[in-house]
């Protein structure tokens, strides 16, 4: 896409400004900023799901590890805080604690001893089962009357996105 | 929708499981899993504007007081901290230091003095015109090459899903 095309797809989105100058917020309109809206409903889903897990006495980020490692074989620590959306040291100190709940285990690389592979154990796929139902109930409460074609579409753009702004490869 | 047309739906979006239970997070795929994608790309993009925020000393708080108070004549703190998805008590630290700043006044309501309005200062409108444009740049990034009507849909979305979730009628 050249420049040009780019500078008529700013404008033909927000029917831009007296002027020619970048629209403004009041002009795009709070409702209409998605930043804004992406941020609001993702506070608002964290919230309600941190609120979840406390009578199970699971974090939100014990949660993203359980859920992320049941998908995957392995992954490293660095790899878990890409997925699980948390800090390096946060992901390395949930670790400690999980390992000890025996909820993960991490081994040595074979080939890169410097290396550790986390994976789930069978208590870890127990414990995110018992908390599976209350979260996918609040997912279904996020999408409820949203149609498939709809979630499909959303899907599409959230990858498009993340394309758009990722800095790793994951 | 009666709750037997909510079951066909759930039902219809995943193709489930053997068995009849809940699909698993393994059976939607992570990649498909809509919260889990919206912590991706809303981590980042706040990681980005904190980022580009640093060198105006300005913080993510401080932007979107700022961003919401530009286009609602005065907010209480309580409204303000809705808008902003920031607790109510780091709310109203920030707005101490951004009056001193002399970004923003606070006034209190003439038929009830216990309610504090807050409001824009010019000095806060120049703070604000400072950073947008690179503000505005990354938002550009996050939706290059969504269109129009992709980024419409994607709004009508996040408003349905605010709705389905929100604590405060905001």
């Amino acid at each position: 896409m050249s420049a040009d095309d780019t500078q008529s797809k700013k404008a033909s989105r927000w029917a831009v400004a007296a002027g020619g100058g970048l629209p403004s917020l009041g002009e795009i309109g709070l409702n209409q900023f998605a930043p804004y809206l992406l941020n609001r409903v993702t506070a608002r889903w964290n919230a309600n799901v941190s609120e979840d897990l406390k009578s199970f006495e699971m974090t939100t980020t014990n949660m993203r590890v359980l859920a992320v490692l049941s998908v995957m074989p392995t992954l490293t620590i660095n790899e878990l805080s890409v997925y699980a959306v948390t800090e390096q040291s946060t992901t390395s100190r949930t670790l400690d604690a999980m390992e000890e709940q025996g909820w993960v285990r991490r081994q040595p690389r074979s080939d890169d001893m410097r290396i550790r592979d986390v994976s789930i154990t069978e208590e870890g796929r127990a414990a995110l089962a018992r908390i599976w139902s209350p979260i996918y109930d609040r997912f279904e409460q996020l999408f409820d009357g949203i149609d498939d074609d709809d979630y499909t579409r959303f899907v599409a753009t959230l990858h498009r996105m993340l394309q758009n702004v990722r800095k790793h490869e994951l």
